[in-house]
């Protein structure tokens, strides 16, 4: 008996992955020596409880075929029922997911609930622009990068912050005895100093900026906004953010900004707790001031709706029609100011926290501008996010252009740190590739550290050597590359605040830098690493990232253990490939590599 | 009957005050309408258990009289014994003090103990030089003055520190959850600063400075001495010491240094527990270091004696030769250093934890050079302290010039917050004047407030003439008036950390600093305020500071109460008078003052 289902393969299920609403999908159910009485796909509509049935076709010798066209976009969730004839007896039974790919069969419904597998199906496909989809991003926190002042001048300090004495310090939170912040921390990072640094950024080979806020605030990360008109006064003035706008431009890099919509700052213009715009303006300071409605007040003015329970972040009312109008409307929005600007992009802190309706909306205001591309800080798969009990549409194709590829990150963590099985890894990553929308996938801006992840470097315990094959890795997917400022030079980091640490000027990691300048030259010279659809191999420490287009052919191919190990390709297992990209891999049978020593194969 | 004894009038006791070993004094008890069979002068040498009795002789109606002549220096103790015949019996009764001046009579030899008079009994007559004790002193605190560099760079910043982002900002300790510190709060005052500085201290009239420690340190306070022999880097090089102790002179400005020589810093170069000197340098690191018997380990490295168990603070053997002989030596010590940089006086931190002897050395190298002054930091009446357990000769006249002043500190704001009735504060007072050798008295370094107290602002309450009172009752004392930076145009500030903000600079309360300008120079030209004995005279609400040298009589008057009120000087009981500053006062009678008015009377 044989029975077999692997949505990774054309044959078993086509198209590959997610698909457009209305377009037909082809199953196709392996099943030899089995007396197969009846075979039949169940689809359930996302939430739905009554599945629509259809019936297997068995067209030739054990092979069982069925379309199914789904009719509105959203996930369905599917397996097979089958009912054979096993000595003498009726006998039911399920094919159903696994882990990703090849599924399982049971004889228990109870497993289908959690383990059927998922087909999304998306309205539009997005449309992200060339310069996003090819481009090399690099993310920079602004306070830690570079000053730009003459002797390191800090612009406008604010009242009450505390400066590190030397940039080579490691960043603390100073906090009360109760824990909260009892006065913020800046290096003095500032505008000027990313300017200056436009040369740094093109001979790394970087496209796109992604900044974190740089809005007035009061913090050191700004993602407690004060004024979403103005530019922080510690990092610059709005003459300054135009021209590091046009500087960067100039040297073709686009720009995008961190849109903090979800709460404001305790301090703000909004609030205004602290009474910094004025004794009797703001939310918290008059219950006449047009902000008051965008907040929700259990005990006026003190407790309200803050982020996480952090009172310094009052969350606002997405809903409130006025908020919606400030953020997003056509003519004096927070967006119409700073796309007017040149800004190219943006990138939506906790979209979790942001109602579908809300980003819809700001995905609208941003195609009234060319090339403009919408990301959302989504930590898990975004296709399947539940939050505050709904199901998500971000990769519906009318809210984001992608998310933020946290899953990425980990998974080559796992891989290095040899904390998963290299398989287990591989399916993980390919069962996300399934689960987007192609484009969407595309447009994943990948990362192996942010400013909310330890660095890189200390996750893979200062193994500068690991540290390469992460970067060559992320460079090897699909998705734009995101390089967290200082990553590229040896930066280390634990979690939050010490991932924040100065970029390290004059005390860089020259060989390191050097082999990432030459990774985001391989990237930026090989289409295929750009557009290519991605295969995933894996095997008995090895893994490898197959990309292929048309008839171009690439491998980065790593031995993903501590020991040196012989190659064969016959032990990988492939996922996803219509070209058999493990035939590529022939040649290298019988080549020893070296412990987590990647190499690339290219036809 | 009237039994009367008052050391404070020269007919009871002469000379009034302390004596020089040798010196006979006069006592003279006065017994009228009673029948003494018995009169006898107990006298205690200091821990002794057996009494010298002396016999009083009834010379004339009413009055015992006893000399006695003190053969060694130290404190004595005494009271009288009176035998009488009462009622047909013999009655024994003692005449002991009360709380200061006017004792008390009592028939419980139990009072004895605690309320024998004082007298003190020094070696040799100090003898500060004249600049000290013709002296305006003002105290900084190096890091909270002024930065002398241009846009106000600050100079080698330590690793691991913080700096204020304004001047303005209020200090605070930035801890870790166990309370030790995490990392050292900064403003950048620097020795160029004061340099810079010294056109403004010449027009308030100072002719002193007295520097909190400047030698290299890892704290603010640079209590914690990393290096005795260089300058804090921050605060300046051992060249622009040099510069500032030239300018300095050149202005007729003295230099009184902080001398902190019970304890080092845990990093410094003795003892090195971090490494900043060495990896295998310094008593922590190598218990064959040279530094390593300075130090009493309970368990080697981590475990040892320590200021107050603050650890950053090893406390030293003050008792090490080597150790005697780096602080103290005649040529190659620290004090022989920068005494011969040019240093006029030193300022002993902890007196009460050096020994003595170690004193003594102390004051032995500095005779070594021309007018050098020694003040040593004790809170108490630095005549009869007592330090684990030994009484201390700091008096003796081969210890310290002088000690700071703070119980003068003490009662001016107690007067001024009408804390305690106006006559006991003045015993208190005139106590301190009894018990110290008059040299020693004019010595004491008078302040209203240091780096280790409330401002006087703060203390004050914020009442502005309050502090203008405080500033003229400081001035009409004798003793060395020191000003605490920053006091004079209004700085307020809790106690430490808060009593060390920066000098607003460009926000001084010039009303403020213009009074205590004008009272400076009232008291830098008149005489009598700097070498005039001392007199106080109190009484309901009022108190008044009297001072007499030759035919000059000087009397600050001051209502002392929230009230207006109208005087009469019949009303003042005087202390230590032998010129009736009372009857000066006459002229007044029947003068309303304002609440805490305070004006001048002078002969």
């Amino acid at each position: 008996m044989y029975i077999h289902f692997d949505p990774w393969q054309e044959k078993h299920k086509k198209p590959f992955g997610a698909i457009k609403v209305g377009r037909p999908v082809e199953f196709m159910l392996e099943a030899y020596d089995i007396d197969i009485t009846s075979a039949e796909l169940y689809v359930y509509g996302d939430g739905k409880l009554i599945p629509e049935i259809v019936m297997l076709e068995n067209k030739s010798p054990g092979r069982f075929y069925a379309t199914y066209t789904p009719q509105k976009s959203g996930l369905y969730f599917y397996y097979f029922k089958l009912v054979s004839r096993q000595n003498e007896q009726e006998l039911v039974q399920y094919y159903c997911a696994a882990q990703g790919g090849v599924g399982q069969l049971t004889s228990s419904s109870e497993l289908l609930e959690s383990h059927s597998y998922q087909l999304t199906c998306y309205e539009t496909e997005v449309k992200a622009p060339k310069w996003y989809q090819n481009g090399i991003c690099y993310q920079i926190f602004p306070d830690r990068f570079y000053n730009g002042n003459l002797t390191g001048y800090i612009d406008n300090k604010k009242p009450n912050i505390f400066i590190y004495g030397r940039k080579s310090d490691r960043p603390m939170y100073i906090r009360k005895k109760d824990g909260s912040i009892a006065r913020w921390d800046f290096y003095g990072g500032n505008l000027k100093g990313i300017i200056k640094k436009i040369p740094y950024l093109q001979r790394l080979g970087v496209t796109i900026v992604y900044l974190n806020p740089i809005f007035e605030a009061t913090s050191n990360h700004r993602y407690d906004t004060n004024d979403y008109l103005k530019i922080d006064s510690m990092l610059g003035t709005e003459k300054i953010f135009r021209e590091l706008v046009t500087k960067l431009h100039q040297a073709n890099i686009k720009l995008i900004l961190d849109g903090v919509f979800s709460h404001v700052g305790k301090n703000s213009r909004y609030f205004n707790a602290g009474g910094l715009y004025g004794e009797h303006a703001g939310a918290a300071r008059d219950q006449k001031s047009p902000y008051y409605p965008w907040f929700s007040f259990e005990h006026y003015p003190d407790q309200y709706r803050s982020w996480w329970g952090i009172s310094d972040l009052p969350v606002v009312d997405k809903n409130d029609p006025n908020f919606q109008k400030f953020i997003y409307g056509e003519n004096e929005s927070v967006l119409a100011k700073w796309n007017r600007v040149g800004v190219d992009g943006w990138r939506l802190d906790v979209a979790d926290e942001l109602p579908g309706s809300f980003i819809q909306n700001i995905k609208k205001n941003l195609t009234r501008y060319k090339e403009r591309v919408l990301i959302g800080e989504v930590w898990e798969d975004a296709s399947n996010k539940i939050t505050y009990n709904k199901r998500r549409h971000y990769v519906n194709g009318d809210e984001l252009d992608g998310v933020m590829n946290y899953p990425l990150r980990k998974a080559i963590i796992a891989l290095l740190n040899e904390e998963e099985p290299v398989e287990t890894i591989a399916k993980t990553l390919m069962q996300l590739r399934e689960n987007y929308p192609l484009e969407f996938y595309k447009n994943s801006l990948n990362n192996i550290g942010t400013h909310d992840t330890k660095r890189i470097l200390t996750a893979l315990q200062g193994d500068e050597h690991k540290v390469e094959l992460a970067f060559a890795l992320m460079l090897m997917f699909p998705g734009v590359p995101c390089i967290y400022y200082g990553d590229e030079v040896g930066l280390a980091g634990e979690s939050d605040p010490d991932n924040r640490r100065f970029y390290p000027w004059g005390r860089e990691n020259e060989t390191l830098l050097a082999k990432v300048k030459q990774l985001v030259a391989k990237r930026k010279a090989t289409d295929v690493l750009v557009d290519g659809e991605l295969t995933l191999l894996a095997g008995e420490n090895f893994f490898a990232v197959g990309r292929y287009l048309g008839t171009k052919k690439y491998i980065y191919l790593v031995n993903a253990s501590a020991r040196p190990n012989d190659f064969y390709a016959d032990k990988l297992q492939q996922y996803h490939d219509e070209l058999n990209l493990r035939a590529l891999l022939t040649k290298l049978n019988g080549k020893t590599l070296a412990p987590f020593e990647g190499i690339d194969v290219e036809v």
